[in-house]
């Protein structure tokens, strides 16, 4: 029989990504692109990166290791723990049985949960699975920890300043201050070919960018027909964007961040033309008798829906971009790298207040969902996880590489895609205290990560194996 | 709100494997084996594989596309869609998002759930999930359907005869025949190296054999005391292999079977010395001060108490034998194919009794957990998923490879993974109807399959595209 938990969300949360990271102006430039090419035509600042000390392993030990700490939860507490990840370093066994070393330590392996799959989906997966777990029979109490963790990195040419890293954990449980309106759900899933990886030997995806543009605006109005007419069953009217003070998109790019919303304010136009006022209205209906197919490809319905958009879009949907403009495609950490842009704003502000959030992952996969924001109970308050997300100061204490330096270092990181047998560097001083890094690969390609010591001024540590190997489990 | 469902699990099952199979007896000798090691020191008798013309992903769009039609179920009804592999033939795009295709052209794209990743347990994370789905305020009232499928493959050398390849759906529901005892759950995670797959360019794992079966018998020590412990906290008396009916276990090869029962015979000695009998006492008693490291490597240990628990290995632990036995190591599968099994053997016997199952995925992921078997109402009973699965006809149609030819096979499979811009064979003769397979894998590495002309004599087709090229989203 179902257990009854309210209000089952999101309680705590934390975001890591790596300080090192490249300008996106002066990557145009080192790259002979046309000025504004990334930072205005895909609407992007900077671009964090991994270098050979990191990985999405380390980076979620990082992460796991600083919210535990950070809002004081026992790792006993976990019960189940699992990844949204599209980045492979191995076929079989997962990320989560990496992240385990923090919890067997103390004894805990009772904990369930894999990795979950399908390009920057994953992680949204991981995190229904995870509700669903705390709803069901099957739950014994404890709290679920959903981890997204990607580097998103292109070969040379126009996708490589798409690019990003980041790893994201989130703390489940009931009486959450974001907690889910789970009536309130969207899917569209297809068969399709805009971005995969089939060369398994390379990180790099292949990728149909055009391709994947429309399929993301198709999955995005299926996805956002589905949520309305749930939505309508429930409460009895029409919705609309006035229904909600806040969008976090999954963001591949800001530019098509801005497209996405104009696409919501277009789908509203057509559905009932009164909703979007006389101007926009005017504006907008010459475009009302496109077929669907035409309406994704007409440049001019794109410049004017953006244009009468844009004011709903500076209120509703900017607040959202922060991260994804200065960190870059975090993959599966994107959307709640959005999310979380919207809490480090103005948390006092959130209360009583519905963010709906568009996940999609590319093959394809795709929902569009809502939380509805509470203060909730310190620590799990909106105004603690503002605090402890720490985003201005995160931003500040970035290394803004050179794009020679950086281009470098993808050099030297597509050597190491898939390698065994290698050491990494020494200088660890670009790594914030209390950042786990890969220390080497051996011949049987075992890797062995170590934590970078913690300034235990500031803070008490929850794991013991500050620069000291962790365990490798044989 | 959770919903309260009642006795939700698997309301139908079907299997698939390749009718192609080397015979283990011939392999040992090829191979120069001394006799009976692969059949008696591993206890295989068969090993199904994949030819050119099969994959993970024609196996799941044949034993989807069965279950539907063999069910009467409406691919529209589907809700939830999830797959569980360890067998990667793109790093981003899921298996999931092929099947789509067998729901997208009734236009049902509405399906939750990606693929679950971690070596043999993703199909259990993925049953687990779809489960706790239907017990969430999510849940929409359609079905869910959870696919394993894995194709097993070694590199020449010792590991190579623990092959196998199938594809398993369950269909997934409320009032099920096969209901899940939820709260009999052991779960045991753990940072390990036991078993992995770090070549990303190579099919093959890389295996340390000693150490992934010491790990496979310490999971199960820690899952069944787990176990142990939440039926004697809900039923308020011990538990001993006697409160189960019957044993599933996933099946590397079948002597790792045969020991992991008489761990647990050896378990419950020690537990409660006279649960096992006065004979098995003392035959047991020597070895009851050994430490739980030194019980792992004792061969006299392992010895003498497989044979304490023979006869009830024969009636607990045999009738789950068959598959895995005669088609091998399934990887997601394989637990699965246990199950199916016994329920092959005796339907009609099988009312009110209580199946234990261990799932163990390398890495390492494993959970105990208990069936409750009841008769259930047609279509979803147990004696019409006896009559479907068809267990004895699809073994009897099997086409027996020569050593040789199977060795030559793994050649072209080998320089076909990962490979782009080529097309199989034409000869689809051992196929049987309504089989999907392989045509080519064009420039950009898109795949496309058809499907065998289903013999419509026998039954109708529940999909339209016979020998035709399913559409490839674009």
């Amino acid at each position: 029989m179902g257990s009854q938990q309210k209000d089952v969300g999101i309680l705590a949360v934390d975001i890591y990504f790596p300080r090192t990271c490249v300008d996106q102006e002066a990557l145009e430039a080192h790259d002979g692109a046309s000025k504004g090419k990334y930072t205005i035509g895909l609407g992007q600042d900077c671009m964090a990166f991994c270098t050979e000390l990191e990985d999405v392993i380390s980076m979620s030990l990082t992460v796991v290791t600083s919210l535990l700490k950070k809002y004081g939860v026992d790792p006993r507490l976990i019960g189940r723990l699992e990844v949204g990840s599209e980045t492979v370093i191995d076929k079989s066994k997962s990320i989560k049985t990496w992240l385990m070393q923090i919890f067997e330590e103390l004894g805990n392996t009772d904990i369930e949960g894999v990795d979950s799959t399908n390009a920057c989906y994953g992680g949204t997966a991981a995190l229904f699975n995870c509700v669903n777990w705390v709803e069901s029979s099957s739950w014994d109490g404890r709290y679920g920890l959903v981890v997204c963790t990607d580097s998103a990195v292109y070969a040379e040419g126009p996708a490589r300043p798409t690019g990003g890293a980041a790893a994201i954990a989130m703390l489940i449980g009931p009486n959450a201050p974001i907690a889910f309106e789970s009536k309130l759900r969207g899917t569209h899933m297809a068969h399709v070919y805009d971005f995969y990886k089939p060369n398994l030997a390379s990180e790099y995806p292949v990728v149909d960018g055009k391709l994947s543009q429309t399929c993301y605006l198709m999955a995005l109005d299926s996805c956002y027909r589905r949520f309305c007419s749930k939505f309508e069953k429930l409460e009895g009217k029409q919705f609309s964007i006035s229904d909600t003070a806040y969008f976090a998109f999954h963001s591949p790019y800001n530019k098509l961040v801005q497209k996405s919303f104009a696409r919501l304010y277009f789908n509203d136009f057509l559905r009932n033309a009164s909703s979007v006022g006389k101007d926009a209205m005017e504006k907008l209906e010459p475009f009302s008798s496109l077929s669907s197919d035409e309406s994704y490809q007409n440049r001019d319905l794109e410049k004017v829906s953006q244009l009468v958009a844009k004011s709903l879009y500076d209120t509703k949907v900017q607040p959202s971009t922060l991260l994804p403009k200065q960190v870059g495609n975090m993959y599966t950490a994107s959307l709640y790298a959005a999310f979380v842009s919207i809490l480090h704003g103005k948390p006092s502000a959130l209360r009583g207040k519905r963010v709906v959030m568009f996940s999609y992952g590319s093959g394809l996969s795709s929902t569009m969902f809502s939380f509805r924001l509470q203060d909730g109970q310190h620590p799990f308050s909106l105004s603690n996880i503002a605090c402890v997300l720490n985003v201005s100061e995160k931003l500040d204490s970035r290394h803004i590489f050179s794009p020679e330096k950086f281009v470098e270092t993808m050099k030297l990181m597509e050597h190491r895609y898939g390698a065994k047998d290698f050491v990494t560097c020494s200088d660890k001083s670009l790594l914030a205290p209390g950042t786990f890094y890969l220390t080497k690969v051996d011949s049987m390609y075992r890797r062995y990560y170590a934590q970078k010591v913690v300034d235990t001024d500031k803070c008490r540590t929850a794991v013991s194996h500050e620069n000291g190997s962790l365990l490798n489990g044989h």
